[in-house]
């Protein structure tokens, strides 16, 4: 079986980190592997199976024999790097929002269109966290009853905001436990037992960037241009796992059951659906289940064809390195590397 | 000035302390205050003003030339000693979910519908807390311009399941950020770090009773009992203050200009909107701000007339002691009692 020489740019932070533990879990068929990183991290080491590697800098001919660079580096590296990634000869797949609106580039979820892989040039994007986890629903639900209106709340947990937000909201709920003043850096207002409505910045038709993201990237990867929907993206202080209340509209009718039952048989979907026992996602469980969850299912009743639905996945996972590596595999299985 | 009787029931938990603060902070005109709890807490004293008033229980004859009795016991308490109060000659203003849908009983939010007070008999209900705030906006959206569907996303704090609730998440907090395990009594799962979909018990229709009651209750106090309106309700590890997201379709359409200035000018209500300077309501401005506060105002343009919003109340204060407070003041000022 053939091998493929990778290259991890971002190595250090959450979602680099996320990837190279998905890289062993699944036994990525790996030649070579490069850890890259800024410059505050060049020389540190990572652990990788049984090596130890060097985190380095991207100098030029970094990507040079690479087949695979995974990219999870922010939108200014990636629209600085990629390009001479591309010209070196890798393939990348990049977690950013560099590229993921460039009609040329393909945005993916491997469950939902793989087949926008086969038209790539050498760059692909993968989607932001929170559109990943809820196209892995709406895809099925439009193939078999067609999409009229979605809106969607998210519950988004603060790792999404990398490592240093994390370690914020921990000293900031330390702080709040001793009684001590809270300080804010990385976020304009305390997150530690607090919600604040506003992830990225905001544009200027009043939506935030977030918002957007899961609007466009969602019409994009469904093929559905002029898709009715809307978002409000809420961060919460949860650690992992973003949390989203999907209120659809479907275009034809449906029964309950039936429509559990799609749910239940979509790939790497997970319905978890008895209330009556208190069984329904929580944004823990994503810890250690890479699945969608979906539960709280139920008609309603404010509209003709309307669901109402509660769904959680891990963010950094199947939200960005998961998906990522996934793409990857695909790559291969399809002969597109 | 007349003075009246008070008797506040369920004066040591955290609504009924809440009342009491809510009193003295009013100058409300009192001439006598009795403080009534269950048998656990008899003979405690709690401060007020400068007395110590001495906690007792309801025996026989306790609300005896009570005039207004301020009842925050649940709904048990409130169906076994609401009729005796009443029968004592007391008006009970009664926080609990007892008699909110009863057709004869008035279920007031002062700002929106004061005017059902003219009817009671001697019960009056509280709504629920995340009802409270929502009819604050609603009401005056449903005048200028008429409701045509509501979707609303709570994002509920802790203390809305009381003191032991809030106990328990400071409790599991610290246990997770000294690597303990994690115990719950109260909640189901834990909470801290976590939100929890499900609030109050589930109904047949996968409903949980604190969605139908934010369904029920709003058409009720809106006195429009067909209004489409949906609801999914969410707990979140915040301590004080339940945020919502409404999304909502008006019957008429609007300019986002004439739309703010209403909200701006409606009675007890907050406009913080200016996103760019990173102003929106946050859950922690509610503990010292007893406005409904409103922000994140915008244009959903996945359909006509829609908008979306975010907003927040204390849920101890507006969602629950200062709206009974106020249902006080209003018999008193229309002569009521």
């Amino acid at each position: 079986m053939r091998k493929y020489n990778l290259a991890v740019v971002g190595a250090t932070g959450l979602v680099g980190r996320e990837i190279l533990k998905i890289l062993v879990e699944r036994d990525f068929p790996i030649k070579k592997i490069k850890v890259i990183a800024s410059e505050n991290s060049a020389g540190k080491k990572i652990e990788f199976k049984d090596q130890k590697l060097e985190v380095i800098t991207a100098t030029k001919g970094v990507f040079k024999e690479i087949d695979i660079a995974l990219f999870s580096a922010g939108t200014e590296v990636a629209k600085k790097l990629a390009p001479q990634a591309k010209k070196e000869g890798a393939i990348v797949i990049d977690n950013s929002n560099a590229f993921r609106m460039d009609k040329k580039i393909p945005l993916v979820v491997p469950e939902v269109n793989a087949v926008d892989l086969k038209i790539h040039q050498k760059i692909i994007a993968n989607p932001n966290c929170s559109t990943i986890q809820m196209v892995m629903l709406l895809k099925p639900l439009a193939q078999k009853y067609g999409l009229k209106r979605v809106v969607v709340n998210t519950y988004q947990a603060v790792s999404g905001a990398g490592k240093k937000a994390v370690d914020e909201m921990l000293e900031q709920t330390k702080a709040y436990l001793k009684e001590e003043k809270i300080e804010n850096k990385h976020f304009k207002h305390q997150i530690a037992f607090n919600a604040i409505p506003q992830i990225d910045t905001f544009m200027d038709n009043d939506y935030t960037k977030e918002e957007m993201k899961m609007i466009n990237e969602t019409r994009k990867i469904l093929a559905k241009p002029k898709l009715a929907i809307t978002a409000t993206c809420v961060r919460i202080p949860v650690i992992f796992g973003h949390g989203e209340v999907l209120n659809i509209e479907l275009k034809s009718s449906y029964k309950i059951e039936a429509l559990k039952s799609l749910i239940k048989k979509s790939p790497n979907i997970e319905l978890i659906d008895d209330p009556l026992n208190y069984r329904y996602p929580l944004q823990t469980d994503t810890e250690t289940n890479d699945n969608v969850l979906v539960g709280r299912v139920r008609r309603d009743n404010s509209l003709k064809n309307g669901i109402n639905l509660w769904l959680t996945a891990n963010n950094l996972r199947k939200g960005a390195a998961l998906n990522a590596v996934q793409i990857a595999e695909n790559l291969i299985t399809n002969n597109l590397v």
